[in-house]
């Protein structure tokens, strides 16, 4: 099933977007993507705030009242176990000029059936020659414009493995192309902080939160690449899969740390009863 | 006027944008921006070499043929003096995955009048926080992923003026938002190299080598922000503005040289009558 939402209603049919929309012409836009099991949308609140945020940040008009009815609208024709939800705001139709004042944004969302598995799927990773810029809104904010993370993953899929790891442009290991990159020493988790060029997951912060709760110590710094083949378990997060462990990286092996604690940890802070329910683990 | 071509011909009203179309949900595509002159493209040639070129690189199928068709079937309409001609590609509908195997992609072609002046008027710039990555395609290609150019478009207008000088992740000088950069000393011209994380602009290659054959010394190398003050002159190419000189950088006066020698060398190459032509000079 695949259902679309296009600036206040459900439609059939494609898009009848303005051909000066912004979003399409200039990346110029933020989306985020939420994982909807039983019809609840996994840290709802979390990802329509980020949207927010960034939007006030690139100066986009963002109106809740239309986000909170367009995830209504999808939410209420779910109608397998597992969908995907995404919300694509643009600047919407603007004329010539790249500081764009302009026109009433865009807002779009789709919902489409997920089948794919959510979690602890061991990845292989490669290093991508793509590096992510700490000083660039494209690192930071999870905007239209993907087309760094688009190469890197075109990398790895080139070289046969499923995800790349993102190097900033100091060297610093900072992500990997659509997902957050956590180290696991003893009980200490270490992940890349907010200046080393990546996008601040929503599934990397409320997994910092509860691993902090249940006892972990949480730690955001500088990681150098060689840090993950001496770690005791390296994994991703992100809003789709949750939480899958690395398995090798540029075809080294990397530490096979227990990572069930942790996906507990996560799925009781989801709210989400992830050892009964077969499609979830 | 505003025409729109989409997939093969021309339409009215909205695109109909299929609504997982890579391009307006990852920026996964790239474009070129042609001034039209009395229904001749400028450089189309080197337009669609750059854009067959990017496209291969980035794995997008493009069919000469129909950017051909699209190009001619706008230009048949054509009737003000001077238009903007725009050709959007995108890797089309995808499947869900970064990497993206996909669809056919698309391709659409719009041709709005350009009423703006052309040529050396003078430009402010201030020095832009958003930097270039030299290790990204977003900074090499002329894809769909504008945001950083965007971020910094809107810091220059944030501050009352009219261009960014972005400078790399190295800190050198790179270009401004929307042109490239050159520095005049005396008969030698000076411009960021291919490594500096630029896009090479047409006008930029079409200068260089109607320069160099005009008996100009053309250097491509490192530039540091500090040259630009102390240059002769300092000046910006693009596609639709052709050659505009910076008159001020970070609020301080940048050197006056006399560009109308190269503003003729460009005109030559490009076989625009400019001095004849009010609305070009």
């Amino acid at each position: 099933m695949s259902l679309v939402w296009f600036n206040g209603r459900l439609i059939d049919g494609p898009l009848p977007l303005e051909a000066h929309d912004r979003g399409l012409l200039l990346g110029d836009g933020l989306f985020e993507t939420l994982l909807v099991v039983n019809r609840a949308a996994l840290w709802l609140h979390m990802h329509l705030a980020r949207l927010e945020g960034s939007a006030n940040e690139l100066g986009i008009g963002f109106d809740r009242d239309a986000a909170d009815a367009a995830v209504a609208d999808l939410l209420d024709q779910a109608s397998e176990v597992h969908h995907v939800l995404r919300l694509t705001l643009t600047r919407g139709p603007g004329a010539r000029g790249l500081a764009g004042v302009g026109g009433e944004p865009t807002l779009i969302a789709t919902l489409d059936a997920f089948d794919a598995g959510l979690m602890l799927q061991p990845v292989a990773m490669v290093t991508a020659s793509v590096r992510r810029n700490p000083a660039s809104p494209a690192s930071r904010l999870k905007t239209l414009s993907y087309i760094d993370n688009i190469a890197a993953a075109r990398e790895a899929k080139a070289r046969g493995v499923e995800e790349a790891l993102m190097l900033n442009t100091r060297g610093a290991a900072a992500s990997a192309s659509i997902a957050n990159l956590f180290l696991v020493k003893g009980r200490t988790l270490i992940t890349p902080g907010r200046d080393q060029g990546i996008l601040t997951g929503v599934t990397r912060q409320a997994l910092l939160a509860a691993a902090h709760r249940a006892g972990f110590e949480t730690k955001e710094r500088v990681v150098k690449p060689a840090e993950l083949l001496t770690a005791d378990g390296v994994f991703l997060t992100n809003s789709l899969r949750l939480i899958r462990p690395v398995k090798s990286l540029d075809g080294k092996p990397v530490g096979k740390a227990d990572l069930s604690p942790l996906a507990d940890v996560l799925c009781a802070a989801a709210r989400l009863q992830c050892g009964r329910d077969p499609r979830l683990l």
